[in-house]
């Protein structure tokens, strides 16, 4: 079947997840230039088409924990240093779509799909 | 409102997609070398969930047209070189999705959402 | 032979400039974007042994002009957008290198290989 | 000082490095998937000028285990999981670099310099 809004508007989200996530992980990261990393994150992926927010919030708790335990000065951008919401809105369809750690693994999920055409 | 089952499957689709094309954009690429960096890109998101098949397909032609056209020996992957096509298996539902130069612009679509349940 | 302390500099001068270009061509970026992305471009290499100073200059009037000339809102990071100039120092030797646009192909060149021990 | 050759053919070594590790770091794989992306990684860097040979060795033991640890079917690629040596010549001058974990940590590192004028 053709796609409804709604699909295509998750699909969407799908593709800013995937892209964020696969830009940047392996990026060289402290404490102390997560800052800098993540806003350059939400700025690159908000330029791609129907995306109108992203928000990266990085844990420098578990990043400072990691890079203590290891030993180099940095560790590298993985999953499990990152939450992430953003949100697509597409045609009257806007999708919000989360990645969290669950059981210590980076789960991508859909949160809400809101319009008044979405099936 | 709570996503449907058609709807989170459009999403892991576009996951898949962003995931390929900002994994190996940027790669080193010749007409020589672009089959086995096909291959690796398609093994590599057949590993990621509910992702059953992808298909990738270099245009070594205009490859080969590219590097003729420059002072290099080779030339970085990017969207216009490749045609994608992948399908994702989610509950029961069945989505297929490509990737094709529209305009000169790499253009990531749902092709068709389909199953038992597919609102 | 076993490599001198001047030779190991300049190895490591590399390393930062391969990892600076392809963990970050393919980025979405726009005039507007381009300098959180410098920044973070910036401070993620910093982060690398030996490396003491990375400088990232966007050319925001050819990236306006690749975006007017296309049929989308932003363009894709590759090298011919970006000076870097970026120095490391490894035991008393301190090494330059940049980034150039040079005949429209991005060059990697080092620049100067200066210490007490410069063999 | 302008750099010697043989300092030039370090940085070299350097950047097929450094493009190596942060182009494909990220890319899920599994003992399956491993060989193509070897074979991708190994003809990607091979592209680059001056560099005649890339051998990427993934340790599919390891990767299996973190595999069995982990609640995925699969893991993404660092610096762990591989054993990389290339040799770069850059006018006389031969280099052999090599990566390899070293407490627990993955090391670039030059092996040799080798030429007719090797200071």
């Amino acid at each position: 079947m053709t796609p409804t809004d709604a699909q295509t508007a998750c699909f969407e989200a799908g593709i800013k997840f995937g892209s964020l996530y696969h830009q940047f992980a392996g990026t060289p990261v402290t404490p102390a230039s997560a800052p800098s990393l993540a806003r350059a994150m939400e700025e690159a992926i908000e330029n791609q088409p129907h995306c109108v927010d992203v928000t990266v919030d990085v844990n420098t708790e578990l990043l400072a924990e990691t890079i203590e335990a290891g030993s180099a000065t940095y560790t590298e951008l993985t999953g499990e240093f990152i939450d992430v919401e953003l949100t697509v809105e597409y045609e009257k369809i806007t999708v919000v779509a989360e990645m969290e750690l669950v059981d210590g693994y980076p789960l991508m999920s859909l949160g809400s799909v809101d319009g008044s055409d979405c099936s």
